[in-house]
């Protein structure tokens, strides 16, 4: 019998969409960062929805602080609106926990989910809790709703051969706490899209190995990775950099000509940040392959 | 310490909702079924916004049919939809599961999920996938968004002393496969909403034991039950229709004076479905204490 680990997350997601009605004129292919639900030609914005979980063991140690653990279960989730170019509203917040667990952890985790919260400007609006069996991993599970301009509104599906991939920050090392500490772009997401609108960009939650074929693919393209030019967290090696996964970069795609002016501004805006060409789209076929990243489901 | 099995799911969320931002201007109270969002004067409809989750072990048995779990997951989120008056729309599915899950079972889950969403009219706008450490339990977390017609939306802490308590269907016997089984009561809803809106309304998803006071709460009432004239499941006993949970069905209060209208009409509308007068709510203090039903965090 064939098991989640032998065919892996892309695969296992792609056979299970067939089997569920699916909005039949998404503004947003399935896979990308949020949905993307259209109220109307009269709305100047469109709807974006969100869902995530984290997972104690898998994304969080049983000894990491409960509000860091918050923290990090809400910007994961705001990190995929500023991917769209757009904004977190309101959230839903779903906690499983086992019955022994202490309400003093379950409130810190809250004021992390609290601070995040506060810091984008969002609201939780609703919430579920749930037990699980005595020795079950904790889960927490955060859907939200959003908004975007509709001229704002950045796939990751509509970059083209020949544009220059960019990331924000440095790569890897995700796993000395950087994790748990990251600010989502949501304010360099927001100055791009209203000044130098990407072609296509997401965020790097699977590091780039994963990610980045995941941005190619969905725009039909292949792509070159000029490794010597990532920019790497200190400490970092390349390999960390393409395959530690939960940086919480943007990943984007520009036209070339565009970068004389994105640059010199995109440092001026934002003197402590990075913006780094790392690469290239080519022709479907004329690129390179890459393996590696997070994948639930197979080991890495 | 204090854990979660000590304070009990009720008092454990009240605190936490103290520690997020919530929404200033809520149109519903936390607490209700769904979270309603006003989207302004202009809306003719409100938004609403709901999570839930289940939990194997808890919700369902590792033995029972993946296929009657996806039918589960989804009908529970939309008969709080239909509490409200409103119907869902999109829906966002966040599974966790160990990596040894056979890939049929999650096939046949989404079967199941994807029969619901048919069946009422809704579509899978997004998702998430997750693994969880081996041996921990699978947890399945659905949010979901809707709408209700202003006119139409039908909060639970709007009923006041004097009124008739009903329900639909019949209580009790939910561990006889009736969880797995149960039709939400949308067109119900939907049909009272427009005919007769009740003064309140949820539905019962804990008991009636643990729901009825929370809907008499949350409205500033006391009540009173007339455990002659509960409608029982067929081989269940008035405890059973009290404590057992999982019914599924509507609660509601309304003017008494609308009885004699409402029930000819209902019997003619839903031959099928008993709608039963239940007890009324009376003054604060003046009611009675029922203790029982579902708490996720207390042995009952």
């Amino acid at each position: 019998v064939s098991q989640l680990s032998d065919i892996g997350e892309d695969a296992l997601i792609e056979r299970l969409i067939r089997l569920v009605p699916c909005d039949p004129q998404p503004a947003a292919g399935p896979g990308d960062d949020c949905a993307v639900v259209d109220p109307g030609p009269e709305s100047p914005t469109l709807l974006l929805l969100k869902t995530d979980a984290l997972v104690c063991n898998v994304h969080f140690l049983p000894e990491t602080p409960a509000r860091a653990v918050g923290w990090k279960a809400v910007a994961r989730v705001v990190s995929d609106f500023a991917a769209m170019g757009g904004r977190p509203e309101r959230f839903l917040v779903t906690v499983a926990l086992p019955a022994d667990t202490a309400v003093s952890w379950v409130e810190d985790l809250y004021r992390g989910i609290g601070d995040c919260l506060r810091t984008f400007g969002s609201v939780l609006a609703g919430g579920e809790t749930s037990r699980v069996p005595q020795g079950s991993a904790p889960v927490i599970s955060i859907s939200a709703t959003g908004s975007v301009p509709r001229d704002h509104l950045v796939l990751r599906s509509t970059a083209k051969p020949g544009q220059v991939l960019l990331v924000t920050g440095t790569l890897g090392g995700s796993l000395r706490e950087k994790h748990l500490r990251f600010t989502p772009r949501i304010q360099e997401a927001h100055w791009l899209a209203t000044h130098f609108k990407p072609a296509a960009m997401m965020d790097l939650s699977d590091g780039l190995a994963k990610d980045l074929p995941r941005l190619a693919a969905a725009s039909g393209c292949g792509f070159r990775v000029d490794r010597d030019a990532l920019p790497l967290t200190p400490g970092c090696l390349v390999a960390d950099a393409m395959g530690d996964g939960e940086d919480f970069e943007l990943l984007m795609a520009i036209a070339p000509d565009r970068l004389p002016h994105l640059l010199p501004a995109w440092h001026e805006q934002f003197p402590d940040l990075p913006l780094t060409v790392i690469g290239r789209l080519v022709a479907p076929g004329a690129g390179e392959d890459i393996k590696g990243g997070w994948d639930h489901f197979r080991t890495c």
